[in-house]
C-alpha cells in the first residue's frame, strides 16, 4: 500500500471510531487523563500540519494560527498551548470547525503526497504520524468509554461493537523459560518507536509465565477474600491509593443490589465472569499477584516468552519501570519529546488491548502509564 | 397577562438567549460557578416538573426518572444529585434530549394551566418558577460570557447584542440623606423573594451616595496608581486573593501590547472608557473605594436613596453581609432551601445589571455572592 | 496604677500562663490558627519594641534585627515575616533566647517608663500594647489547650486550674426587649478598640433573649436527635463543613465506649453535663438554634440587653457579620492594620470567656472569627 | 565485639549526634519527610522494645502502652499510629520522657543480652535493629540539617563538625567496562538488607563511568548556562517540578547579593566550589547529565565498577528504578514491611554519604528515594 493509501486508511479509521458519537460527546473531559474526542481529531490533524505540511509543503497556508495553541499536546519545542486540564473547557473550535480543519489538511496532504517526491526523512515522519494517529485511536476508544461510562445515564456507545477475538493460547500449560541471555528490543525493517530500539542482551533467571490472563471470576475471588482490605498485599503507595479512592473493585464495576455489573460499550451489563479482568491499576495487579503468592513478570521475561502464549486483549502491567534501553538517544527537536521525557515514574505495559488498532502491535512494543491509571484496557498475567 | 401567557413568555426568553449558541457551547463548565447552558435549560424545566407537575397535575408521567439526579441544583430535600463540579463532565442528556424534555414539560404545563383551576398555592409556586427561570436567564448570560470569553479564540456571542440603555441620572449631584429611621424591605402586592420580606425599620446616620457608577476610565486610574500592588487599600483576605490570583485588572480585561482590551458579547474590543467598570470582586470594589478615601454604601443606605439615583446596569457591591431580616423564616420543604441556607459568608449586591431580565428588578431586591466572584456584571457606587 | 505597674502586671500574667508548660509545649503549631506559645511571648515583646522602643526611646539598641522577621504577625507595614503556617517549623530562637529577649525589652521599657515623660500618643500605644498582650494571653490559653488536647497522651495543663466563677443570672426569665432605637458602641473614658468606636443608633424590633447559655446536656439532646445528620438545620456552607470534617460533636468531645468525655485543662474527663457547651463553630450554634426553632441574637440585640443577663464564660456567636460601624476609620500606619482589614467573612462574637483576662471585657467588645473555628471558648445564647 | 557491646555502641552514637541540639530542635517537623529528632530517638527505642523485648524477654513490662501509637513508623502489622505529617505536632512525650524511655529499654536490653542465651533468630533481629538505628542516625543528620538550614537564623549545628575524608580515586581516568555478564547483589556472611539479596547475573553493554563526582563548580556552569530554564534537559515530570518549585539551584544554596552561599553544619558559608555538588533531586541529576551529553549509570553498572572508583561522600542517583531482584521475597510479619512495600515509584541511589555511619556502607547497598527529594546528601556521577 502506498503512503497516500496508508494516510487515508488511518485517517478514515479515526472518523469511524467517532461515528457513533453525539456532538456533545466530543466536548467533555471528565478527568485529566481523558481528552475530549474533538481534541484528538484536531491534534492528530495538527501533527501532520505541523511536522509535514508546514516544513515540507512549499506554499502551504496554515489553516488557523490559533490552532497551534489549541491542539499542541505537550511539545514545548512547538510553543505554548492550552493546559491539559483545560481541554474540556473549550467549546470552540466546534466539531464542525475541526472537521473542516481535518478536511483542509487532508486535501493538502493528498496534494502533497501525490504531487511531490517523498524523501526518506518525510517518509519516516509520515509513518510516525500514522502510528501517532493509531495511538490516538486507542485513546479515543478508552476516552469515549470513560466519558460514557461515567455518565449517570450509562449510554451505549454502539450496540454493534464487537470485541476483537482473543488469540487462543496453544496450550493451557504455564510457559517454562530457562536461565540465560535473551535478546530484547526491536530489530528489522518495519516501524518501531524509539523506546524499543537498540536490541540488546539481558540475562534472565529461570521463570514460568501463565499462558492466560486473570479472569473476572478469578479477580472476584480476590475481592471476596477481602483483598482490598488487607494491607499485606499492597505497596505502601498502593495502600494509600486504595484508601484515598476507597477502591473496592476495578473501574466500571458497579455492585447493584448485591450483584456485580460492568459498564461496556453496550451499556451496563452483568459482570462477564469469563472475560479477562480489565481496567485495573498496577497497584491492583501487584496486589492480586501477591495474594496468589506469585508475581508479575518483567517486561524482559514477557518479551522473551511472548511467542509462546496468547496476548492482545489487555495491556499487561509488568513489574518493570519505564526506563531507557542501553544506548537510547532522543531525536533532536520536537520529535525527540515523543518518549524519552516520560521515562521516570511510570510502569511498562506489554501486549496490546481490544482497543489497539490492528497492525499496531508488536512483541517489542513498550506502553507505559502511571501505576494508578485504570482507564486503559489493562489486565494481569501471572509469573513465578 | 394570564399565567399561561406568562409561562410561555418566560420560557421563550430562555430559548432566545441560547439561540446564538453552538451545540458545544451548551456543554462546558470552565469554572465551578459557571454551569453549562444545557444544564440551565434542563434545570429550569425540572423546577416546573418537580414543584408543579409532579405534586399537582394528576396523572402526569415523569419524563425520565434519571433527570432528577441530573438537574437538581442544591435541593437536599429532593434527593441526591450530580455534584456541582461535575456538570461539565456530562455529555448526555444531549441538547436535543433536553429540548425534548423541555417540550414535554411545556406541553404538560400548557394542559395543566389551561385545563385546571389554579389555586393560590400553585399560583405562588408558578410565580416563583417564573422568577427562578429569570434568575437562570441572567446566569445564562453571564455563564455564556464566561464560556466564550475564556476561550482562546474569543468568539462573538452575537454581533447584534445591544446593551440595555442605562437610566440616566436626573442630576450629577451626590445624593444627601439625612439621619433617621428608614423603612427597608418589600411590601405590597407583587412578587418578591422571601429574603426581602418583613419590611422593618433601620436607623441610618447622615450619608451621601454617588449618583453614578465608577467608570472604566476612573478604575484605570486606580490601576495606574498601583492599586493592585498596595496592601493598604485591601482587606487581608482581599490581599491574599490579589496575590494568589495575580489579579491586575477586572475580569475580561486584556493588556495587549500595552493597550487595554475587554471581552464583550461582540468579541475582543478596545476598552470602553466611559462604560461603568464591570466584572470586579467585592475586594476590588472595597479597595477602589478605600483608595478614593470613600466607602461602599450599606444595602440599607442604598435602598433608602435608590429613588434618587439611576441604577440597573451593574450589580453594586454593598458593604452589607447577606443576613436574614428581622423575622425571616424559611418556608417548609424544598422551597425553603431557596435563600436562607446561603445566609453566611456572602455580600449583598443591590440594583440589577444589563443581564437582568426586564421586570425582574426591584428596589428591595437582594442579590448575594461570595466576595471573590467576578463573572456577574458587578460594579461600584461610592458613598461617604 | 501607673503605666509601669500596669506594664509589669500584664507582662507577668503572660509568664504565669506559661509556667506549667514544658519547653516542648512552647514550640509546636498543630493547626494554622494555633501559634506556638514561644511565638506569642516573642510577638508581644516585639510589639513593645517595634511600636514604643524603636520610635520613641532614643538610643535604644534593637535586640536582634532578625526578630522582626520572626515575630511580626501580620503587619505589612512593618515588613516581610515568617508565613503564618511556618511558625511551628522554627526551633530557634529557643524559649531561653526569647526569655532573654523579653527580659531585654522589659528592662528597656522600665528605663523608658521611669525616666521619660510619657506623652499622650505613647500612652495610647502603651494601653493598646497592654490590651494586645491580654488578647494574646487569651490566645495562649486556647492554643495551649489545643496543643495538649490534640496530643494522644491528653496531658494535664494544670491540676490546680480553676475556671473563673460564672456570674449567676439575676433571674431565669427570658429578657424581653421592646422595639425602638438603641445606642450601640463604646463611649467614655477607658480603653476600647477602634472597631467599637462611634457610638451610634440602631433600630431594633421587639425580641427576647435567653438569660443563660446552652448547656452540654441540652446540646447532647441535639446530637442524640440526629442534629449532625439533618441538613435542614444547617447553612449550605455549614452542611459542607459537617460532611468534610465528619463533625459529630463539639471539639474536645470524645465518645469512648459509648460514653462522652471532654478534654479539659485537667485532662480527659467525663462530660460535664451542666457546663455551658463550648468549642463549637458558628455553624453548630446556628444549627442548634434552628433545631430549637429559635435563632441567635444580633450583636446589637446582645449589647442592648447585656446588662440584664449574665455573661462572661463563653464567647457567644451572634448572627452579625463583622462589619465597620458608621464612621469607622482605620488609623494611619501599622496600627491601622489592627482590626479594619479583617472586616469581611467573619462573624461577631460577644461577651467574654473563661480564658479572657480579668478586666479585659466590656459590653461593647467585638470579638470576631471565621464561622468554622472552634478552638476558642465559644458558646450559644438563644434569642427569638 | 559481642552483641551487647554492639548494642551500646550503636545506641551511644545516636545520642552523640543529638548532643549539640537544643530541646526545641528535637520537636519540629518542617516538612513531611523530616521527622523530629525526638521521634527518631523514640522510634529506634520502640524498635527494640517491640521486636526484641516484648516477644523474647519474658516478664518484660512495656514502658508505656501509648508509645506504640506514637513511635510506630509505618508498620501496619503493629497497629495504628500517629500519621506521619503529625509527628511535629506532638510536644509530648517530652525529650526527657523519651530519654527515660530510652534508658528503660537500654537497661532491659542489657539484662536481656547479658542474662539470656541469644538464639539465631533474635541475633538476626538484633543486627537488623543495629542497622535500622544506623539508618536513623543518617536521617537524624539530614533532618537536623533541614531543621536548622531552613530556619531564618541559620544556626550552627556544631562548629567542630568535620566531614569524613573522601576516599581519593586511584586515578582520574574514566573507568572502562567491557560487555558481558556480571554478578549483582549481596553474598557472603555479614549483614545485608533483604533488598540486596539473591545475587544474580545481569548482562551489561560496554560502558564507561566517571571516577569522580560532579563538583559545585561544574554544577554552577550548568546553572549559569541556563540549565534550569531549558526544558530540553528535563523529564516532563522534572520540568513540572522545576516550575512548581521555582527551582534555581540545589537545596541550601542561597544567592545573596549575587554571590552563592550554602548552608552547612557550620552555618551559612560561601559556596565550596571544589566540593561534590549535594542536595539535588534525581530530576536535577538527570538534567545535568543530559546537558553534558552523558547519562547516569544504572545501579548494575555502578555495582560492577564500584571497586574501581572512589565513593562514599554522596548518595549517587542512578537511572535504575527501585525494583525487586529476581527471587525477592518479603519476610513474614512486620519485618516484611521493611523494604518490599516501597518498590514502586522510587529511584535507586548507590554509594553512601558523609552522613552515613561508618561500617554501614556496602557496594551492594540499595538506597531509594522519590525522584524529587533533596534533603539527603545526594550527588551525581556521570556515565556514558
Amino acid at each position: 500500500m502506498d503512503l497516500a493509501d496508508c494516510y487515508f486508511k488511518v485517517r478514515r479509521r479515526t472518523e469511524e471510531i467517532c461515528a457513533p458519537l453525539q456532538t456533545e460527546d466530543y466536548v467533555v473531559q471528565p478527568t485529566v487523563d481523558v481528552s475530549p474526542p474533538k481534541w484528538h481529531i484536531g491534534h492528530t490533524t495538527w501533527f501532520f500540519e505541523t511536522f509535514i505540511l508546514k516544513p515540507y509543503f512549499m506554499g502551504y497556508q496554515e489553516f488557523d494560527p490559533n490552532y497551534n495553541y489549541v491542539f499542541n499536546s505537550y511539545y514545548e519545542t512547538v510553543g505554548t498551548r492550552v493546559i491539559r486540564t483545560d481541554r474540556g473547557n473549550l467549546s470552540r473550535p466546534t466539531v464542525l470547525d475541526i472537521q473542516r480543519y481535518r478536511k483542509y489538511v487532508d486535501d493538502a496532504m493528498e496534494n502533497f503526497l501525490l504531487c511531490n517526491p517523498i524523501g526518506d526523512d518525510v517518509r519516516e515522519l509520515l509513518v510516525l504520524g500514522f502510528n501517532h494517529e493509531e495511538q490516538h485511536q486507542e485513546l479515543l476508544m478508552t476516552d469515549i468509554k470513560y466519558i460514557l461510562g461515567n455518565n449517570p445515564l450509562f449510554p451505549v456507545y454502539s450496540p454493534t461493537y464487537v470485541k476483537p477475538k482473543a488469540i487462543a493460547s496453544d496450550s493451557n500449560e504455564w510457559v517454562e523459560m530457562g536461565e540465560g541471555v535473551y535478546e530484547i528490543g526491536f530489530t528489522g525493517e518495519g516501524f518501531s518507536f524509539d523506546n524499543e530500539l537498540n536490541r540488546h542482551k539481558v540475562y534472565l533467571n529461570e521463570y514460568s509465565i501463565s499462558p492466560t490472563l486473570v479472569t473476572n471470576a478469578e479477580y472476584l475471588e480476590f475481592i471476596n477474600a477481602g483483598g482490598y482490605h488487607d494491607f499485606r498485599h499492597w505497596h505502601a503507595a498502593g495502600w494509600d491509593w486504595v484508601n484515598t479512592n476507597k477502591a473496592e473493585a476495578p473501574m466500571y464495576w458497579h455492585n447493584i443490589d448485591g450483584q456485580w455489573h460492568q459498564y461496556t460499550y453496550h451499556g451496563l451489563e452483568l459482570l462477564h465472569l469469563h472475560d479477562e479482568v480489565c481496567h485495573i491499576s498496577y497497584y491492583e495487579a501487584y496486589a492480586y499477584a501477591s495474594w496468589k503468592g506469585m508475581r508479575l513478570s518483567t517486561e524482559f521475561e514477557w518479551e522473551a516468552a511472548a511467542t509462546r502464549f496468547s496476548w492482545g486483549n489487555r495491556w499487561e502491567w509488568t513489574e518493570s519501570a519505564y526506563l531507557p534501553y542501553p544506548g537510547f538517544a532522543k531525536a533532536p527537536g520536537a520529535i525527540g519529546e515523543y518518549n524519552g521525557k516520560f521515562m521516570v515514574g511510570q510502569k511498562v505495559l506489554r501486549g496490546a488491548s481490544e482497543a489497539t488498532p490492528p497492525d499496531h502491535s508488536r512483541i517489542t512494543y513498550r506502553n507505559f502509564f502511571q501505576p494508578e491509571l485504570r482507564w486503559q484496557f489493562t489486565g494481569i498475567r501471572l509469573a513465578k
